[in-house]
């Protein structure tokens, strides 16, 4: 098998491949944070590429196609601190908590990942040390840090088609047990011009709100995530009109909740 | 003629479009600024692409490939201020000065321009006044508000093969007048693995220096232009492999600069 080349006991990413995740804009005043478990591609050279083809390294499988690109652009638009993973989400996916089977993945939609198939526990170990841990504590350090309690925006991609299905809504808005800000934004959305829906194309129960559940519903702190349609961020043009879409939504957002608080 | 139906006294970007120029990371407290003249090849909508095609429209000519996903990640290694244009340097190249042909080309390399061609002195202020101007003020006010006088990096790269001919270099350390900062890199390069040559692929000669001129030359401060082969930035794991080389040389650098300004 392919990883057993690897001796788990050395880091998985090269002092030369830089830190597993990564804040960007740490000193940004806005309300929110924001996340993005899946934004990089990237498969550290010790790895192989996973045993994957290009076009199965390359695909939404690996990454959340344009979910960086317009986290830059709401970074920049919010001032929002920005905390992101540097590695594929098919070495280890940080939205998901290390006792999950989809934490690091056998297979994901259509494809077989060689390199993760019969992985041995030490090795699992090794994903979960070198890849989950410095992004949790690193999320949970800028939650920490920040001024007064952020609101906690995680972004997200999909792809039109999976497995086949085309999907027809544009904007996901998901909640775990606290929908406070997923109702207010729902509410936000109504006139945006998107095909919004609440909890799709993937809800709690598909075990996609581990980062909201993690770092600030265990806190009583505002949280939401938002799933993009990918093809809409398939151009700068696209990643622009979106980004000027989801801003002043999500500006109002802040503004809501802040109120609420203020007046409850 | 294309633009004719534009008029030149309204905004040339949408308030949906956003600004044309944004700084992110802009309380780093790095000693660096970087600037990423030509990270988008965004053509904002009132310019129908400028009449191009979509080969032309995605290729280098409308932006330096790669250049911003390397900035992105020196930006956070190096912990400084990023200042970016969010335009197609189609649109207006933010590394030239109003009155270079080049800042808005009606030709570049292979692909001619067509909503460039026979434009009215006032469409030429408004590519100026939208798109030039605001990325110049920013960036002289990010510079201003720098505790001490940084060291300003541009970050740009080039196609490997250009009107046919291949180029071998793979950095270029490019200077104006003021060659400090890039005598010293390219000391500090010696031993990084890459073909690195001085004012390659192009030179001051070539008007391509604007940026370092304008901001700090005028000034004093200290200043490079980096040229990185677009070729080594197609993958994450080459930006990151080049980000990974750059990042200490860079530190090398300002650590360098710095130890001469307190013994001089």
């Amino acid at each position: 098998m392919l990883h057993m080349a690897i001796d788990p006991e050395s880091p998985l990413l090269s002092s030369f491949e830089g830190p597993a995740a990564r804040v960007l804009n740490a000193r940004g005043s806005g309300a929110a944070v924001l996340v993005c478990e899946h934004a990089s591609r990237f498969i550290p050279a010790a790895l192989d590429r996973l045993g994957l083809d290009g076009e199965a390294a390359q695909s939404h499988a690996a990454w959340d196609v344009g979910a960086m690109e317009l986290a830059v652009e709401l970074m920049g638009a919010l001032d929002a601190p920005l905390v992101h993973s540097r590695v594929s989400r098919l070495v280890y996916d940080c939205n998901r908590p290390p006792e999950a089977d989809s934490a690091v993945p056998a297979r994901s939609e259509r494809f077989d990942i060689p390199g993760n198939q019969g992985l041995s526990p030490a090795h699992h170990a090794q994903r979960v040390r070198d890849v989950y841990m410095p992004f949790r504590d690193l999320l949970a350090e800028v939650l920490t840090a920040h001024k007064k309690p952020p609101i906690l925006v995680t972004i997200h991609s999909f792809t039109p088609v999976y497995n086949g299905v085309h999907r027809d809504v544009e904007l996901g808005i998901l909640h775990d047990t606290d929908d406070r800000a997923a109702q207010v934004l729902l509410k936000r959305s109504a006139d945006c011009g998107l095909r919004v829906a609440l909890n799709e194309p993937y809800s709690a129960r598909d075990g996609v709100t581990h980062t909201l559940r993690e770092h600030a519903v265990s806190r009583g702190q505002h949280n939401v995530m938002l799933e993009l349609r990918n093809d809409l961020l398939d151009t700068p043009r696209g990643v622009n009109r979106i980004a000027g879409l989801l801003s002043p939504m999500l500006t109002d957002l802040v503004s809501d909740l802040s109120q609420e608080a203020a007046s409850s």
